[in-house]
C-alpha cells in the first residue's frame, strides 16, 4: 500500500465550493481547462502520485545519495532515480510551463493542487524537479534569442536545472556573495567561487544540468559592486552543448566538490559547487542584463510557495495516515465506560480526537490558504492575457507568500511531530511508518528559501510597510466581510471569535508600524523586529481560521440545501471550522498582549548575559 | 571539541540560590554530602560528561546497532559500546544506589544534576543504564533473601537490566498484556509471550542481563485475572547464574527476536523479546508477592522523571550550541543601521535574540522545575531516615512527575527544532552540528513511559482528582505567596501577569473538575478529557514561569547586594524571568478561554467525519 494518501475530496471542495473556480476554469485564457478537464487532471494526478511517484519514498531515505570525490560526481539511489526519471518523462511538469512552449494555459490553482500531491508522495523529487518549468519560463521571458532556444532544449531533452545563490559566508545575506564573473573577449564570462546548499547540484539523473548562478561582475564599468544590487544572473551548463541540436560537448568548469549529510530529504542531493577551479566555468549573462537578484526572485517567489505547499502536503498525508491508524488501532476502554467494556479504536478517545482535529484543521486550513493565494495567480494570468497587470491580485499574492512559506513550514513540522507522530504511540518513532520521515523531511522547509525569521521581516518590512498596509487592509476587509456571513445563524460564537482575532491582528500591525517608525532608527527597528515572526504566525493563524470558517459556512449551506454527496465530509468541515475558531483563533488576542509588553531590554542585554 | 556544553553556573544557582540546598546538604541523612562535596561532584560530572561520555555521541548515530537473527543477538556500535562500558565502570551510577548497598546517601537533587549532564552528553547510554540502580533498589526493597543477593551481584558484576512491559497489543493499555506465567514444581515460573519496545533487551555490553518482566500468572487460585491488577513481576535472567558467586550457567529461554529501526537514539537497542519459544523462560516471582504493576511503578516513576530530564538536558545543550554559533556567525547588518555598516554576529539581530531567549528561558525554567521536584525527593529521603513518611512532599512529587515528563518532552522537542536548529540556518539541518540529532533523539521523549495524552490523564484523574486537588492547591498557594515577592519593587508588571496566570490555571482545574463529575459518566469524562493535555501544558508553563520569576527575584537581590561573581549571568537571569512572564505566561488566560469553549461536538462527531 502507498504511504501517500491524497485528499481529493478536500481539494475539490476548495476549488469548486470555497473558491468558486467553476466560474473561472474554462474561461478566458483557461478556455481549454474547464471543470471537467480539471477533474480528470486531479484524479489522474492522485493516481500517479500514490501509485508511481510514492514508490521510492522510503528507499530514497534508506539508500543514500553517494558522492565520488575523485570524479566530482553524485549518484542517486537506484529506485529513487528511476522514479525521478519517470516523473521527468510523465508530462506532469508541463502544467507549469509557459504557454508559449507548452501551448496550453493551466490555471495555477489547478496546477498547485497537482503539485501538492506530487510533493506529498515523494517530496525530494518535485522539490528539485518542479523548478525546471520556472527556469524555462525565466529563460524564455528574459533570455536573448539563443537563450530562448536553450529553454526549449531543456524541455525537449529533459535536462535538469539548479538555482545557485548561497555561499558559505552568504546565506540569509545573499548580497554578501563573492563569486565573481570576469568578462571574456567572446562575450562569455568566467565564474570563480564556491557555492553551497545547491539542490541537485550534481547527479546521474539527466545528461545535462543548466545552472542559474548569481555572481558579481568585475572589471566592467557600471555593473557589479557590493550588495544584492551588484549581482548578475548567469547561465552555466554542466556540459557545453550545441544550441540548435542540444548535442553535448566538453565538460564545463563547474564541479560538485562536496555533498551534505542531512536530517531528511536525503534522496535529494545537496551539493557544494566550485566554479572555475581546474578549468574555466564558462557562463552566459541572462538576457544581456545585469538584473540578477530581480530575475532570480521570479523563481524564488515560486519556490517559497512550493515550500509551503510541500509542508502542507506532508501534514495532510500525515493526518490521513494518523487517522487510518486511529481507526484501526484498538487500545483501552473509553473513559467512564463500565469496567466490563471492550477496548475501542483509539479514535474514540477524546485526546486522540483532539489531536486528529488539530491535524485536520491545520492541514485543511493551510490548503485553503494556499489555494486562495493561487486564485490570485489565476487572476494575474487572466489579466495578463488581456494585457492588464492586476495590481491588487499581485499585491495580495506577494503578501501571502512569506506567510505561506513561514506559517506552513513551522506549523506542519510541529503538528506532524506533536500530533501525527504521537497518534501512533511508540510506533510513530519507527521507520515502519512514514511519519518519522515526514517529520524529518519537513524540518528543512523552515530553512531554505529564507528562514522563518527572514520571512517575518520580509512580510513586515516589504509586504506591509512598503505599501502602507494597503494589501493587508484589503485582505482584512475581505475577512471582515465574511465574518458577517452566517445567514444560517449557527456560527454566532465563532463570528465573535473571528472579529476579535481580526481586531487583534490589526492592532499588532499598528503597534509594530508605530515602533518601526518612518525613518531608520536602530533602536526602534530592532524593537519592532522582536515580533515580526510572531506577526507572521498570527497572520497565518488568522487566514487559516477565516478560510476554515468560510468553508464551514459553505458546507453548512450545502447540507441545508440537501446535498446528497459527501455529507460526512461536509459535517466534518463545519465541525473543523468551529473547532479551530474556538481552540486556535481564541488565542490571538493574547499574542497581541504579549507583543505590547516587548521592550528594549532584549536588544540592550549584553551578549554575555545570554 | 565536545558537542556537549553543560551549564554548571545555572545548575549551581538553582541548587544554592534558588532552592537553598546549602541548608539541606551536609545535614541528616546527607551528612557526608556538604556543599563542598556537591561542588566537586558537579565539576567532575561535567568534566566526565563533556570529555568522556560525549565522545561517541555521533558515532552511535552513524554506525547502527545490528541484529543477527540466526543467533538472536544484538551488537552495539564499537565506539558506543566502549563509552557505555566506561560509564558502567565509572562509578557515576553509584550515586543512585540504595544506601544499604552503596553506603552513601546522595541528595537526589544533586544526583539529578549529574544525571542531567550524562543525558545531555550521550542520552542513549544513561537512558538505558541509569535504570540499573532502580532495579537494584527494587530487588533490595521487595526481594526475598536470594533476590537481595542478586541485587548485589548486579552491582558487583556490572550486569545490565531491563523493564519489560509493552506487548504488540498492550502499549498505553499495559493491562491488556497476555504474556503468561505458569508455576513450576520447584517454585519457579515459566513465561510465554512476546514483548515489544524493550530498551537494551539484548546487546554485547555486559555478560548478563536481568529482565524484570510483567506477566499474568495462570492456573493459580487467587492471582492473575484481567487488567493491570492481574499482572505479577518476574525476574528473568538472560543467563542462569550461581546466586553466590554470580558464575554464569545455561542460556535462559528469553530471546531477542527483532530490533526496531528508529528516528533517533539509534545507539540504544530497542528489541522485540520472545519468552519461552524454544526453551522455557525460567522466571522468579519478585518478593514472592503478586504486586507487579505497583512494583514496576516504583521504577516507572523514576524513569518518567529521567525522560523529562533527558529532554531538558538536550534543550540546554542545544541552546548553548546555538548561542555559540550566534556569537560566531557574522551575517547581515543590523536593522536601521547605515548602509555602510559592517555585518554583525547574528546574536545582534532581534529575531535571533528572541529565539535565543526562548531557548534559554525554557531550558532554565524546566531545570528549575525539575530541581524543585527533586527537592521533594530530598525531603522524602530526610524524613524516611527518621522513620517518617512526608506525605506532602510525596504528593507534590507525584503531582509534578507527569508535568515534568509531558511538558519537558513536548517543549524541548519543539523549541530545539523551531529555535535551536533554526539559529544555524540551513546548517542546522546538517549532521555537521549536533542539533539535528538532538531533535531526533528528543522526539521519543514524548512517547515512552506513556505519551503526553496519557500523562495528561494521569495528572488530572490521579494526581488532581484523587486528593481533591489538595497537592495542587498547596503548590498554587506557594506560587501565590511568591507572586508577592519583589521587595525590590522591579517586577510590578510581571507580578500581575503571574497572578493572572495562576488564576487562569486554577479556573481550568475547576472547569475540568466540574465537567469530570463525581460519578462515572462517559459523556462528561470524555468532555473533560479533551483538555487534560492542555491542562498539563498550562501547569508546566506556569510552574516554569513561577520559578523563573523567583530566580529573577533572587538574582536581582544578589545584584542589589553587590554580588561580584557572575554578574552577567545574574543580569541575564533577571531578564529571562521578565521575558518569560511577558511573552509566555501572558498567554495562559487565553488557554482558559479556549477550554471554556470545548463542547460535546468533538466527541459526538461520527468517525467518518474525520
Amino acid at each position: 500500500m502507498s504511504h501517500y494518501i491524497s485528499n481529493l475530496t478536500d481539494i475539490k471542495f476548495d476549488l469548486l465550493e470555497l473558491l468558486d473556480r467553476d466560474s473561472v476554469y474554462g474561461t478566458g485564457v483557461f478556455e481549454d481547462f474547464g471543470t471537467d478537464s480539471a477533474d480528470t487532471v486531479l484524479n489522474e494526478a492522485a493516481r500517479y502520485a500514490e501509485t508511481k511517484l510514492a514508490t521510492s519514498f522510503a528507499d530514497a531515505d534508506r539508500e543514500s545519495v553517494t558522492f565520488d570525490a575523485a570524479t566530482n560526481s553524485v549518484r542517486l539511489p537506484t529506485a529513487y532515480r528511476e522514479t525521478a526519471a519517470d516523473y521527468l518523462d510523465s508530462g506532469w511538469l508541463d502544467l507549469d510551463l509557459p504557454h508559449e512552449i507548452s501551448e496550453q494555459s493551466v490555471p495555477p490553482s489547478l496546477s498547485w493542487c497537482v503539485t501538492e500531491m506530487m510533493l506529498g508522495a515523494n517530496a525530494a523529487i518535485p522539490q528539485g524537479l518542479n523548478v525546471i518549468p520556472q527556469v524555462v519560463r525565466l529563460l524564455h521571458d528574459h533570455g536573448n534569442a539563443q537563450q530562448k532556444q536553450w529553454a526549449k532544449l531543456i524541455v525537449e531533452r529533459n535536462w535538469m536545472v539548479t538555482m545557485v545563490l548561497t555561499e558559505p559566508d552568504a546565506g540569509s545575506d545573499v548580497g554578501a556573495g563573492r563569486t565573481r564573473a570576469t568578462p571574456q573577449a567572446d562575450g562569455t564570462w568566467h565564474l570563480e567561487g564556491v557555492k553551497r546548499f545547491i539542490t541537485y547540484g550534481d547527479h546521474d539523473l539527466t545528461e545535462n544540468i543548466i545552472h542559474l548562478v548569481l555572481a558579481r561582475p568585475e572589471g566592467v564599468e557600471g555593473v557589479g559592486g557590493p550588495g544584492t544590487g551588484g549581482l548578475s544572473l548567469f547561465v552555466v551548463p554542466k556540459f557545453h552543448f550545441d544550441s540548435e541540436t542540444g548535442a553535448l560537448g566538453e565538460r564545463n568548469g563547474v564541479l560538485a566538490t562536496g555533498l551534505e549529510h542531512k536530517m531528511g530529504i536525503t534522496g535529494s542531493p545537496t551539493c557544494e559547487m566550485t566554479f572555475g577551479s581546474d578549468a574555466p566555468a564558462v557562463a552566459w549573462l541572462l538576457g544581456d542584463q545585469h538584473a540578477g537578484i530581480k530575475q532570480m526572485f521570479e523563481i524564488i517567489k515560486h519556490v517559497r510557495m512550493l515550500v509551503g505547499v510541500k509542508a502542507m502536503a506532508a501534514l495532510s498525508t500525515g493526518y490521513l495516515n494518523a487517522r487510518a491508524y486511529a481507526l484501526d488501532r484498538v487500545q483501552g476502554q473509553q473513559l467512564g465506560a463500565p469496567h466490563s467494556s471492550k477496548p475501542v479504536s483509539i479514535i474514540d478517545h477524546s485526546d486522540v480526537r483532539r489531536s486528529l482535529m488539530t491535524q485536520k484543521a491545520y492541514a485543511e486550513g493551510m490548503r485553503a490558504m494556499i489555494l486562495y493565494t493561487a486564485t490570485q495567480q489565476d487572476r494575474l494570468a487572466q489579466a495578463k492575457s488581456q494585457g492588464i497587470h492586476d495590481a491588487e491580485a499581485d499585491a495580495c499574492h506577494q503578501l501571502m507568500l512569506p506567510i505561506i512559506k513561514g506559517f506552513c513550514s513551522e506549523t506542519a513540522w510541529r503538528v506532524l511531530g506533536q500530533e501525527s507522530l504521537q497518534t501512533f504511540g511508540g510506533s510513530g518513532y519507527l521507520k515502519d511508518y512514514p511519519i518519522e520521515q515526514y517529520v524529518r523531511d519537513t524540518k528543512v522547509d523552515t530553512l531554505y528559501e529564507g528562514t522563518t525569521g527572514i520571512q517575518g521581516l520580509d512580510l513586515f518590512s516589504r509586504k506591509i510597510m512598503r505599501d502602507n498596509g494597503a494589501a493587508l487592509e484589503r485582505l482584512i476587509a475581505e475577512m471582515s466581510k465574511t465574518s458577517d456571513f452566517s445567514e444560517l445563524g449557527t456560527f454566532g460564537e465563532e463570528r465573535e471569535v473571528l472579529d476579535a482575532a481580526i481586531t487583534a491582528v490589526r492592532e499588532m500591525v499598528s503597534l509594530l508600524t508605530e515602533r518601526w517608525g518612518s525613518s531608520t532608527d536602530k533602536t526602534r527597528r530592532s524593537l519592532a523586529a522582536q515580533d515580526t515572526t510572531g506577526l507572521l504566525i498570527a497572520l497565518g493563524t488568522l487566514t487559516c481560521g477565516w478560510l476554515l470558517l468560510r468553508s464551514a459556512d459553505v458546507a453548512a449551506a450545502l447540507i441545508e440545501g440537501g446535498a446528497s454527496k459527501d455529507r460526512d465530509f461536509l459535517t466534518g468541515k463545519v465541525a473543523t471550522g468551529q473547532w479551530y475558531a474556538r481552540h486556535v483563533l481564541t488565542k490571538l488576542p493574547a499574542e497581541l498582549e504579549a507583543m505590547k509588553l516587548s521592550d528594549a531590554q532584549l536588544n540592550e542585554l549584553s551578549r554575555d548575559c545570554f
